[in-house]
C-alpha cells in the first residue's frame, strides 16, 4: 500500500512503492537496489541520456506512422522526449552506471521517465500506467538489445565531437609554438643520446602531426558508431517490429540527431557485435599513448631548473612542493599522463567485457559504455587542460639550446659523406675521450679545410626542414 | 583585494580570492583550476580523509614532543584532525582525485583545512595564517612525498578491511549452499563436455575455498601496506627531519589508527617505490579473475530456463526484458563479471603507473590511489551484492541433475580399472552413436557381472572425496 | 688475432674475430652477445628479412641514381639483395628479435651480411670492407631509424596479407554452414537465458559477418602502414641523404615490393611516431576479441554430449582425455581462445612499448616488431586450423533443437503486441511454474483463438531473417 | 598399413601411422597436426619435461606401492623417466606449446614416450602397448587435469629458481655501486625537477632493495605453488584413485623433486583454479615494473654525452648507430624495458586465460604455462644481462654530479626550519629569475650569518643517510 507520498506500481516480482513524485519507477526502485556498486547515476552522461531520449521519440514517431501508436500518446511521447533533449528530467536517471542486465534497467529507466511526463502532459498522474505504458507505449516495437546499443552509439558520436574539438585546440597550440620556436636551433635525441641537430620548432610540429592524425584515425572510428540495430529488437531477427519499423526508426533518429545513421545489413549480427566499441576504445588508446609520449617529452625537456636539459620552460600553475620552496613541478602533463593511463587500462575493461559476449547478445554493454564515456570526456578534459594551461605558454631557452649544438660530438654525423664512417667514429671517440670538439679536431687532422668544414657544420643546414629533400 | 565575502590568499605565483567560508585556500583553489578531469573530489574516498588527518595529527604530536612546535598549535591542529578523523569538514576536501603534482595538491589541501580549523579553534580568522601556518605549521617536517604515500597506505589498510568482510560473507553463502547441496549428485565437466559425477556441494564448496584463498593473499598483501615513509620528506633523506621524528611521528600514528605501522629501512628506496601498490593490485585482480569464473559458472548452470542446463535457479531480482515478457536474467552475477573487468583494466592503469616513476620520486600516485580505491570499494559491494541478492537464495533442480547423472556416457570412465580404457572407448562410442546407455552395453558385452556392475556404477560412490563432504 | 677459421674485424669498442664463413660480422656478433634473451633469431620473420633486402636494394638503386655509389658496387648490393628476396642468407640474421637499440642491430646485420655477399659476388672475400662497407656503401644515405621502420612496416604488410586470406577462409567457411543451416530452427539466447526463436543459419552467418567486418578493419590498418620515413635517416631532417634521395628510394622500393609506398609529409614526426603499429595490434586485438567470442560459442552449443546443450556437433580431432574413454574435447577452439588472449597480451606489450618512446625516437620498436609478428602469423593459423579442422565439419542436431523452440517460454514473445506485455508476463509465470505450454496456456485463458495463435506463434515467421523488415 | 619405416597405431578415430623411431606416437601425431600454431615444442621448457617424468615416476612407484602396477612395468616406468629427467629423449616431446584440450596432448605425448622407451626396456618394440600401455600403464590413476598442472607447478617452481638466483646477482651489482657511490653527491629528482641532496650511493641502493624486496615476494609466491592436485584425476573427486594413491604420490614426487610438496585440502577447487599462477604473474609484473623504471632511470641518468644529464656513464657494448659516428646508445637497459613490457604483456594474457576456466576445469593452462615461463626465463636472462653487461661497468662523472650540487636552488629547503618556507620561496624565486646562487642571495638578505649558513648548507649533511633519523 502506498501512502501519500508514494505510490504503488508492479512487476513480475510483485508490488512496490515508490516516491509520488519520481517519475521513475518499480524497475528503476528494483534497478537502484540491485545495482549499488558505483553511485555514479547514468545521469552523469548527458550525451547518454539525450541519446536515450532521441530513440525513444524516433520510436514513437514511427509507430504512429505505422500507425500503431494513437497519435495522441505519440504526441505526448514525442513532448516528454524533447524536454529530456533540452536538458530537463535528467535528475530522474538514477540507475546505477555498471548494472546488470545488458543496459536493461538503462532502458526501463528511460521508459519510466518518459511515460510518467508523458501521461502528465496528458492530464494523468503519475503511475497511471492505463493511459500510457512505459513497456507497451513508450518501448513499443523495442527492446532493450536495440535501444541500448543504438543509444549508446549516439552517445558516443556526441562525446567524440567535444573531443575531437579539444584535440584540435591541442594541435593549435602545438602547431603556434611550432612557428614560434621555428629557428631555434637544438639537439635532437635518439635513445637519450645526443644525435644530430634540428629546431625546437619541428620538435613541436611532431607534437602537433601526432594530434592531426589521431584526428584522423579518431573520425574513421567514429563512422562505423554510425551503424545503428534499431528495429532488431531482442536477437535481431526483428521480432515484433513490423514491417517498414526499422527504416522509419532510423529515418526518424537521423533527423532528430541530425546524424547519418545506416541499419546494418545483418542485425542478428549487429545486436551481438561489441566491435565498433572496441575499435574506438583502441583508437582512444592510441590517442592516449602519444599524447602520454608527448607529455612525456615536455617534462623531460622542462627537467631542471639546473641539473635538468632545461630546454624549455612550462608556465608555473602552482607551487610545486610542501616542503620545497619555489619549486614548480609539470603537473599539468603529468595529470595528462595519469589520464592516459586510465584509458589504457579502460580498453583492457572494454576488450574483456566485448570478449564475454555470448550468443545473440553482450550483457557487458553497461561496463562498455560506463568505460568508453570516461575515457573520452577526460581526454577532451586533458586536451583541452595541456592547450591553455601548459602549451600555450611555453618558452624556450634559447641561448642554452643553441650553446648544446655547437658543443655538441653528434655534429660529425654531417661529415661521415665527407670524411668516411670510419674516421668520423675517431673523431668522435677522441671529442669525447679529451673533452674537446669535432670542427678542431678535424682541422687538427687535416681530414677537411677550415672553409669546407665550416660550411658543411652550419646547424642551420643541418636541421634539415623536416621534410624529405625530394 | 577580497571582498568581504572573500579572503585574499598568496603563493609564489601571487595573490587570489577565497571564499571567505572555504577551509581549504589559493594551493586548493589554484588545483581545481588546474585538474577539471573526473569531477570527482578526493573526498569519495572518506578512508582517504581520515588517514591524511591522522598522519597531520600524529606530525603534529611528534613536533611538539620533539619541541618544534609550541604546544598550543600542536593542540589545536591534533583538534582539528580529531574533528575531520570523526567526519566532519570533508566537503572541504575538493580537489580532483586525478591531480598532477604526486598528490601535493591533496596534501596542500589537507593542510589548509586543519590550518583554518586549527585558527578558528585559536580564536583566529581563516586565513590568519601568520598565527598557525598550512607549510609551516602543520607540515612541519614533512613533504608531500612522505605524507601523500603514508596517508594512501593507511587508507587501503581502512578499505581492504571492509572488502575482507565482503569476501567472508560471500564465502559464507557459498559455504551454506555447498552444506545444503551435499547431496545432489550432479555431472562434473570439463571443458564444457561431460566428464564424471560430482555433488552439487562440491561444486559450491569450490567456490568457497576459492575465496577463502583468495582472502588469505589479501590478508597478506596488505600486511605490506603497513610499511611507510612518515619522515622520509621530500626523496627519502629526512633533510628538514630533526632526529626521533621519524620514529615519533610513526609511534603516534600507529597509536591513533591502531595499525602495527612500520618504517621503511631504507628510505630513498621506499619513497620511490610503487611496489606494494602493485602487488596489492594484482591480488584485487587475482580476485576479480576468480569472482568472474564463478559468476560465469553461475549464468551458465542456471542458463534457461528450458533450453539451457537448468542445473540451477538464482532468484528474480528484477524483470529481465523490456520485450521478452516473464524473463528473468542473471543480472546479478552480470554485474559482478563487469565490476572484475574494471578492476582488470585498473590493474593495467596502476601498472603503467607504477612503471612511469622516475628517479627518487613516482608522480603518478594520485591515479594509483584512485584506481586502488575504486578496485577495493566495488569489488567489496560486489562481493556483498552477489551474496545477498543471489547466492543466498540460489535453489536446485535436483531431478534433472541425477537424470543427467544416471543418463550420462562418462559413468564409463569408472569401469576404466575393470575393463580398460581401450573396452571402455568402445563402450563409450557406441553409447554415443546409438543413444544408448553405457550399463546395458557394458551388460550385453558380458564385460562385468549385473551385480558388481551396479556397484561401481553407484553415483554417490562415483561423486568421490575429492573434496571434504560436508 | 684470428686463425684460419675466423677473420678479424674492428669496430668502436676494439677487434673480434668472427667465424670465417660467416656473412655477418662484429657487430652482429656484439649483437648476439648482449641479447641473450629469447633464443630466436630475426629470421623467424622471413618476412622482415625480405623486406630489409628490398630497402637496402631500393637505397643503392638510388644511391647510384643520384651519383653516390659506383655502379660496381650498387650492382653487388642489388645482387645480393636479390638472393636474400629470394630466400637464400636467411640463416645468417641471427641477432635475437628482442634487442635494446631501436633495431640498430638488426640493420647492422643486414648491411654485414648484404657487404659480405656483395662482397663475394665482386670476387673479394668477406670481410675485406676497403671494397665495399657495410656502413659506408650498403647503409650510404640511411639510418636504422628510417630503414628499420621501413622495414617493419612492409614485413607487416606482407604478413597480414596472409592473415587477410586466412581470415577470407573462415569467413566462408562459416557462410557455408549459414547456408546450410538456414533452415534449422532454434532458440536464441540472450544472457543465457533463452530468448527467442532464430535458425542456427542466422547464427552462423553472424560469424561470418564479423569476420567479414574485421577484414574491412584489417584492410583499413594496414594502408596506414604504407607511410613511410626512409629518407629522414636518423631522425627525420634528412641529414647526409641529398635531394632527390628519399623520393627515389621510395620509388625503388615500391617498385620492389609492389605497394603503393608513401613518404610521410612530416619525417620527423614520422621518425617517432608509433602510431600505426598501435592501430594495427588494436585491430588485430578487434578480431581476437571477435574470434574468441565467436568460439566460445561454439564450444557452448556443441556443449554435451548429454548434459550440455548439444545443439551442434564438431568434429572430433583427437581423443579428449588420458581418463576418460570416449571423451572428445572441443580443442580447436580452445586452441583460438588461447591465440585470441596472447594477441590481447601483445597488444599491452605494444601499447607500453609505443608509449616509451622519447624525443626523436622509440627504442622499442623491437619487441613492437616481436609482437606484432606474433600476434598476425598465430591469428592466421589459428584461422586457417579453426575453418579446416572444426567449422568445415560442424553438424547440427535438429531435431533437439526443433524441440527446444516449441517447447519454449519464450514463444510469448511474440504475443506482445496482441495480449500485451503485462498478460504476456502472467502466462510466461505460469508456464514456467507450473511446467506448461505458452499456446495451451493462452488458449484455457480464451487470449486468443486457437487459429489465430496457431498462425502467430508458427517458428518460422519468428525467426524472421536477420535483417530489418524495411 | 605401415611400412618398414612405420609402425601402425590406434585411438578413438581410427588408425595412423607413425614413424617407426619415434617415441611418441598416435595421440601426439593428432596434436601436431591439430595446432600448427607456433612452431614451438614443449621441449623448449626443459623444466616441464623433467616435471612431468617426474610425476609419471612418482605415479608409478604410488601404483606399485598400493599393488596396481606390477613390478617389472613400474620398474620400466620409473627408468624410463628418470632417463628423461637426465636429459634424454627430450627431442621427443613434440606438441605446440599452444594446445587445445587443458594439456592432454602434453600429457598423452609423456605417456607415450615414457611407454614406448619402457617397452625397449622391457625387450619389446615401441608401439607393443599390449606389453606396457601409455593410458593404461603409465597414466594409471591420473588424468591430464591432475598431471598436468602438477607438473606446470614443480617446473614453475625449478624455473623461478633461476630467477632468484639472477635477481641476486642484479641486485648484488647494485649494491656493488651503492658502496663504490656512496660519497658521490649529487641533486635528488622529484617529478624531474631538482628537489634536494643525495648520494648516487642512495640511489643505486634504492634499485638493490626494489631488488631484494621483489626477491621476498617472489619467493612468497612460488611458496603458493608447492600445493598440488594430484590424485584429483578427472575433476577432483579422486574418480579412479584409490584410497592412499594421491599420499603416496604426493609422497614420491617430493622424494624425486626435493620440494616440500603439499596436497590441496579441497581437490575439487584445486583443480580448477589457476589462483597460484596468476598471483605468480602478478608478483612477475610487479618485479617487471621496477626493472622498467630502474632502468629508465639508468638511461636518463647516462643521457648525453652532452646535451644530456651526464651523471653516470654506461659500458660501451657495442655501436650505437649505422649513421651517427662514435653514438653509444643504452642498449641493455633498453633490451630489459623490453622485456618487462613482455611480462606485463603475457600478465594479461593469464589474467584473460584464467578468468575463461569454466566449472571444474581451466582448458587454457597450456597458454598460462606458456606465458608463464616466457616471463620467468626472459627476466631471468634480462636481470643477468643488466647486471654483467651494464652495472657492472658503470661509472660516475662525480665533478659534474657535485657542481649541480652546489649550483642548485633545492638547497634552499634546508633553510625552511631557519627562515621559514615563506621567505625560502622569495629565495628560490629571485635565484631562479636573476641566475643567482641561494647562499649569496640570503646572506645579502642578512637572513642568517655566515657561518650558520655555510654549516646549514653542507651538502653532506644534507643528504642524510636514507634511514630515518630515529
Amino acid at each position: 500500500m502506498s501512502s501519500a507520498a508514494h505510490r504503488s506500481e508492479h512487476d513480475l516480482l510483485g508490488h512496490r512503492d515508490v516516491p509520488a513524485d519520481a517519475y521513475w519507477g518499480i524497475h528503476s526502485l528494483r534497478a537502484r537496489e540491485n545495482f549499488p556498486i558505483t553511485g555514479t547515476p547514468i545521469s552523469t552522461y548527458p550525451h547518454l541520456i539525450e541519446a536515450l531520449a532521441a530513440v525513444k521519440e524516433a520510436a514513437a514517431l514511427a509507430n504512429q506512422e505505422l500507425g500503431l501508436l494513437e497519435p495522441e500518446k505519440a504526441a505526448a511521447i514525442v513532448e516528454a522526449c524533447r524536454e529530456i533533449r533540452d536538458g530537463k528530467l535528467h535528475e530522474q536517471f538514477v540507475v546505477d552506471v555498471i548494472q546488470g542486465g545488458a543496459g536493461t534497467s538503462t532502458n526501463m529507466n528511460a521508459n519510466e521517465v518518459v511515460a510518467n511526463r508523458a501521461l502528465e502532459l496528458l492530464g494523468h498522474a503519475k503511475g497511471e500506467y492505463q493511459h500510457l505504458h512505459p513497456n507497451e507505449d513508450v518501448n513499443l516495437g523495442q527492446s532493450t538489445n536495440d535501444v541500448y546499443p543504438t543509444a549508446v552509439k549516439i552517445a558516443t558520436v556526441f562525446a567524440v565531437r567535444g573531443l575531437l574539438q579539444a584535440m584540435a585546440v591541442l594541435q593549435d597550440a602545438f602547431a603556434a609554438k611550432a612557428v614560434e620556436f621555428r629557428d631555434v636551433l637544438k639537439m635532437g635525441r635518439t635513445q637519450l643520446q645526443d644525435a644530430v641537430p634540428m629546431t625546437l620548432g619541428q620538435e613541436f610540429s611532431a607534437f602537433a602531426v601526432m594530434l592531426e592524425e589521431d584526428r584522423s584515425r579518431l573520425a574513421e572510428a567514429v563512422e562505423l558508431i554510425h551503424e545503428i540495430n534499431l528495429g532488431a529488437t531482442a536477437i535481431g531477427t526483428g521480432l515484433n517490429a513490423p514491417a517498414g519499423y526499422a527504416e522509419s526508426a532510423r529515418r526518424h533518429l537521423a533527423d532528430i540527431t541530425g546524424l547519418p545513421l545506416v541499419t546494418a545489413a545483418n542485425l542478428v549480427e549487429a545486436t551481438q557485435d561489441c566491435g565498433a566499441f572496441v575499435q574506438m576504445s583502441g583508437v582512444l588508446k592510441r590517442i592516449a599513448v602519444k599524447l602520454s609520449k608527448s607529455c612525456n617529452d615536455l617534462r623531460l625537456l622542462s627537467s631542471g631548473p639546473r641539473a635538468g636539459l632545461g630546454e624549455i620552460n612550462l608556465p608555473p600553475v602552482q607551487a610545486g612542493s610542501s616542503i620545497m620552496p619555489g619549486k614548480v613541478n609539470p603537473v599539468i602533463p603529468e595529470v595528462v599522463n595519469q589520464v592516459a593511463f586510465e584509458v589504457i587500462g579502460n580498453d583492457v575493461t572494454i576488450t574483456m567485457a566485448a570478449e564475454a559476449g555470448q550468443l545473440q547478445l553482450n550483457a557487458f554493454e553497461p561496463v562498455i559504455l560506463h568505460s568508453l564515456s570516461e575515457s573520452i570526456t577526460h581526454l577532451e578534459r586533458a586536451c583541452r587542460t595541456l592547450a591553455e594551461r601548459c602549451v600555450a605558454g611555453i618558452t624556450a631557452n634559447e641561448d642554452q639550446l643553441r650553446a648544446a649544438v655547437e658543443n655538441s660530438i653528434g655534429l660529425v654525423t654531417a661529415l661521415n659523406p665527407y670524411i668516411g664512417y670510419e674516421a668520423a667514429t675517431e673523431i668522435a671517440k677522441e671529442a669525447l675521450a679529451e673533452g674537446r670538439g669535432v670542427a678542431e679536431l678535424v682541422l687538427e687532422k687535416g681530414l677537411l679545410p677550415a672553409e669546407r668544414l665550416q660550411a658543411l657544420l652550419r646547424p642551420e643546414v643541418l636541421a634539415g626542414n623536416g621534410s624529405p629533400r625530394i
